[in-house]
């Protein structure tokens, strides 16, 4: 793991980093020296490790004491494009604008990218646990659409991951990994989002195995999440982190 | 307006009143004078004024500096029943028993006692906001299943309501009124409740007319509401009363 720049503002400390072949960003409070709880974040399908809506969270959850880890997902952001993954992307595009099932099209796409993305999460976690200021404290996830998607394969598979926050996305391809997760989760989905039909977002908050498990329904469309859902994410992960 | 007592414990004085034929509690922060924001609360079908689920509400909210009120529903509590209510809830449990459409029956019930329950609560509101440590700021209203029946029709007629927290109950007999409803609301489901089918809880959401309005639903059954629900409700005051 290799830091490669760091900058401190309004009391929380981001540092850019390298493990292997993927980039990520770590936020922490500043000054920070001990063990605490820790945040991974997922971003969102053609985003990157700091679009402004994981950049925001990260700062949030930071100030409250938490770590929090971006990277890239793989055919994201800084990293390279692969031949394989231009092809399913235009195949995406095309379907969608000929009417297809975005669903099963999204889902393709995920699926694509999960194998990677499992392996570069649980490799970047072992490594930013290995730091003072991070340690080896309970896990949640962040993530939304593609965040989602390649984030109930890796709460799935990771048992180190404690509790998490997911949603904008539909059952397709999922169902048999959500089933198998059993953390807490809280579950965000948009009333009227234009990219996920309302049923197949609630069947996929009905696979979840989870015990406790708390449903966020809002009105408006895939990207009007209203801010005050921060607010309770946040309170979320101190109840299930802390 | 008549107190008939009042006893204070863990800063909160809880003072019981009639006011003509209705009975109510008035809880407020121990020794409070000035101005503050109301909640009204409504008790469930067969409940009471001081049911546990209320008066555990009443005390966390004015704990926080609100004013709370809960009163006894037309026919519930310390209220006599008149022959009607009597035939009509003899017939809605033999339907329920019968296996009759429980959304219908309950709607019936509920339409029974909703013009008595807005006008009661009405003449309560205004009662109250005369009191000094209440006065006339921002109001308030919660209630769960015969709450949320009797306080749809409460909320679309009051113009002193500005945000209620309601749920536990299906959209039948209530579209027209929950489409006139446009403050904020925060409406609570339970994903496997035994009473209200999901899609009638989904329908009612969806019928509110509010620009703002968040649903919340849980695992488990009717009375299985999660505590931190309450919280929820809590900040969800703070956020539209304070």
């Amino acid at each position: 793991m290799r830091f490669t720049s760091q900058t401190s503002s309004d009391g929380v400390t981001e540092q850019f980093f390298t493990l292997d072949e993927i980039p990520g960003v770590l936020w922490t409070p500043e000054d920070a020296s001990a063990p605490r709880p820790l945040i991974l974040l997922g971003h969102g399908g053609g985003q990157h490790k700091t679009a402004p809506g994981i950049v925001s969270r990260a700062r949030r959850y930071a100030a409250e004491g938490f770590a929090v880890v971006a990277i890239d997902a793989p055919n994201h952001g800084d990293r390279p494009r692969d031949e394989e993954f231009g092809r399913i992307a235009a195949e995406m595009r095309a379907g969608i604008a000929a009417g297809e099932n975005p669903g099963a099209l999204v889902a393709g796409m995920h699926s694509y990218l999960a194998g990677q993305a499992v392996a570069d999460w649980q490799a970047v976690l072992t490594a930013v646990q290995r730091l003072d200021q991070v340690g080896a404290g309970p896990v949640g996830y962040g993530g939304m659409s593609m965040g989602c998607g390649l984030g109930i394969p890796l709460i799935a598979a990771e048992p180190r991951i404690r509790a998490a926050v997911v949603g904008l996305l539909g059952v397709h391809g999922l169902a048999e990994d959500a089933a198998r997760i059993t953390v807490p989760v809280q579950f965000l989905v948009q009333w009227d989002d234009q990219m996920v039909p309302r049923d197949q977002s609630l069947a996929l908050f009905d696979a979840l195995g989870s015990a406790q498990k708390t449903l966020h329904a809002n009105p408006g469309k895939h990207g009007d999440v209203p801010s005050f859902e921060v607010d309770s994410s946040l309170r979320f992960f101190i109840r299930h982190l802390s």
